[in-house]
């Protein structure tokens, strides 16, 4: 594997015992570290996440408990309302704030802001329609009418480099701002494993033949809440066709080009995806050998 | 990878470009092939997934759309009542039948069951609690209230066999049916990696330090809707302690002993995990070695 990659390597101990045990949770969160949050954004000053002791300020939104560290409770909170609030720092996008926070800060902003943004999404039972109550910290919703168990949902993606000898195929999505061409993705659906969504979602973008399928690593992706599923996939021929519409263009490109491109050698209208992508890291692997 | 792997090798084509045209699948369903479902389980005759042509006895029950084959529709339906419908065959749980079914006959009630299960747990928006109207075959709930789209969710779990030289760890959970010695599991949660969802977990359950985590194969699992994600994990000491409750017991076992049990050549109160489980092509994956 090539480098750590963005929104791994969280440092904090989930506790995921320990949190289903309320008293226990309202005591760590009395002297707890309270990220903010507004509209979707993580607080960010001095390029750190702006953990802070709790104060009135952070208002009472939604609060989840991410985990220990020095037997310290780290916690997020969402603060409603239409203007700012006045706290020192910056509410910031996710993916800019993820270029810029140090490794660890944004592993703990991304699991956040996935939190945060299930339960924005989830506060009614899908089995009921009752207003369901968050439990363990934010980890759990328990609907009091019907007793089901909701919890937050992680959406498996495979994302996935052709490869056929000494090139790779790469395409350039219609929705991707312009210029960045990528790895192809799609997510996993029920009843297939990971090597044949690979195979299928190929197929579907792509027409390509493909054989032997190889796992090289993942990355949570909190927009909102996927896990991408990073593979090399062995094309078992060169021709392709692409529909236009979800993948405007595809090409095949060598290591000799992708190696001056990751390296900047190559100044045009393509651009490979960047640092905080897994798509980056599929890349610089292929390369390598 | 050792062999195909129960509820894999699903043969029909999902068209999921297709699916969202909605003329499309009518003319698809009127000529559709149909597996009733009651309870939860599929229907079974003469040891194949009894598809067949729609009559009155289906009823008017959710219908999804599974796939094409060979131009023909695939569809599963979910019968209601109390009683068993009068329909040629028998409504056999999804476990027995995954064992007698053709592997491409287990991978279709595998996906139906699925997409069956959660559609009979989600037809209320989590978003707003209004009731949501399924589209795209059962791929797609949309809610006329608020507009939100809701899709069938997958989970991906971890399942890891800690290995040391020529031993693994193996544990017995206490909700395992008496003398079932299996592989450790547990759901990715937002904001980590798969691997560090592999030490997490092993974390949690056995206190193992753990080296490298290395990925061997995927298996849908439609108990309800999980992805497991089968590893290898590599123990960097055979110091391991349980909890005593959710682990009830753990040891190492040497490969002869494995190989040996895996042979059905010692027979004692210890089973190792059934043909059906990806837990038993990680143990055949590692014995090869």
């Amino acid at each position: 594997v090539t480098a750590p990659i963005t929104f791994s390597g969280n440092p904090l101990d989930r506790a995921s015992e320990r949190r289903t045990d309320a008293a226990w949770l309202a005591d760590l969160r009395a002297a707890g570290r309270f990220l903010p949050f507004w509209q979707n954004r993580p607080l960010i000053k001095d390029g750190r996440a702006a953990f802070q002791a709790w104060s009135p300020e952070l208002g009472s939104g939604t609060c989840v408990f991410l985990g220990l560290e020095n037997a310290q409770g780290y916690f997020a909170i969402e603060i409603g309302g239409e203007t700012a609030p006045a706290l020192a720092g910056e509410f910031q996008e996710m993916r800019p704030a993820a270029l810029v926070l140090p490794p660890r800060d944004a592993a703990i902003a991304g699991q956040a802001k996935t939190l945060l943004d299930w339960h924005a999404r989830h506060g009614f039972c899908p089995n009921c329609g009752h207003a369901t109550e968050m439990k363990d910290g934010g980890w759990r919703w328990l609907c009091p009418a019907c007793g089901s168990e909701h919890f937050p949902r992680t959406d498996p993606v495979v994302i996935m480099l052709p490869v056929l000898g000494d090139e790779c195929l790469l395409g350039r999505n219609a929705r991707f701002v312009n210029g960045l061409w990528s790895a192809f993705a799609g997510f996993v659906e029920p009843g297939e494993t990971l090597e044949e969504a690979v195979r299928r979602e190929l197929k579907e973008e792509t027409a390509l033949q493909v054989g032997a399928v190889r796992y090289q690593q993942s990355q949570p992706w909190p927009f909102p809440s996927s896990l991408m599923l990073g593979c090399h996939a062995e094309a078992l021929s060169r021709d392709f066709r692409i529909d236009g519409m979800e993948i405007a263009e595809a090409r095949w490109m060598t290591k000799v080009e992708v190696r001056a491109r990751l390296a900047d050698k190559i100044v045009d209208e393509i651009r490979l995806p960047p640092g905080i992508a897994i798509a980056r890291h599929l890349l610089m692997e292929w390369v390598k050998g």
